[in-house]
């Protein structure tokens, strides 16, 4: 399957990008604003994937060019640009799923906050400017960027997913039960995003608020 | 410690009680807005126990009678009986910590979701409706009342605490410490309850979309 990471250049991109490459046979285009940043980047991510011993070829192109030879594209962009990378790419989007891991949030002196947009949440901001014959499916919202790109680090992690085409969202938790360490959950309809997307700002606090809990995930039992 | 819990006769407060009879020396009593129920539920709580020879006492009091025994207060009433509640038994409060282990949640036809009152959390709700020199606790939510009634059951979850009163919090905290199998954790001010409170609806959605998944608790690591 061709995964694209648009945004792929930072945040939890790069550690889906390499994690993918090294643990399933899908193929995986960086996407980026400049097709020479993500080109870039691209060749960083087969370098560190070369020094392990995985010798793989990562294209690197420009969001819409990644968008079109894709199956899935991830928007791993921040929220903030989310419907503007969303609207810039929907052309190029045609028999894609649409996955969105972005998450609102806003820092106070307490603490980071859940900071929905109006249409409810990230996802559903997401479906809202994604054309309405692609699958939006919420996901990988909870990943820690930094322990996810280090492929050093040996995951543990349970990850929900929402969406409303259940054939969409079982091609996604496909693609993250091929990461090593990662369980796919399924937590229903994209309605019930917000209570996907509010745990990332408790992971945050969490971190922030007891000793030697850095990069936090979570296991539901 | 003499530990009172309002509402003690349903949802978390039986489960909450027998493990804190079971597993630690302090006193626990069971609040209700009527007497008679409350020494009724006392009452099964200590066969229950005796049953698993753990000879104990427990009190079963009138909420207000309750509250003023006690050093630490827990509110387990739903989210729509808290204001009432803890205005009944205000003037009992004093040199007590209130702990809210409430949370507001609507169903719809997708699922459950975090519905919180116009205070921007239940927990800040609580410390609305106490007096101003009531330190208020929020903790407890993400139980499962099923499986923590359930003796049988082992339990290994974390458990995040927010409150702006650190020694209140600190007092709180070692009381779900000493229940076996739960860590508590803490996630920061109060300002950061919403982030908490939305995990209960998550793990509801969680249990109703994945099989073998029920009665669902968290760790974070």
């Amino acid at each position: 399957m061709q995964i694209a990471l648009l945004g792929g250049t930072g945040d939890i991109g790069q550690g889906l990008a390499l994690r993918w490459v090294r643990d399933t046979t899908h193929d995986v285009i960086v996407g980026s604003r400049k097709a020479e940043k993500a080109r870039t980047m691209a060749d960083e991510y087969e370098t560190e994937l070369a020094s392990r011993d995985y010798d793989v070829a990562i294209a690197g192109l420009e969001n819409r060019d990644a968008a079109a030879a894709a199956d899935v594209v991830v928007c791993s962009v921040p929220a903030y640009y989310l419907s503007d990378t969303i609207t810039s790419v929907a052309d190029a989007l045609e028999d894609a799923v649409l996955v969105s891991p972005a998450v609102g949030m806003q820092r106070d002196e307490s603490g980071v906050h859940y900071n929905p947009p109006g249409a409810g949440s990230v996802t559903a901001l997401a479906a809202k400017a994604a054309p309405d014959d692609v699958p939006v499916v919420g996901g990988f919202h909870n990943l820690a960027a930094g322990k996810l790109a280090n492929l050093d680090a040996d995951l543990d992690w349970d990850v929900p997913f929402v969406g409303d085409d259940a054939d969409a969202k079982a091609t996604v938790t496909a693609l993250a039960d091929g990461i090593e360490g990662i369980r796919p959950l399924d937590a229903g309809d994209l309605a019930n995003a917000a209570e996907v997307e509010s745990l990332t700002p408790l992971l945050i606090n969490l971190a922030a608020n007891n000793e030697r809990m850095h990069d936090l995930g979570v296991k539901f039992h």
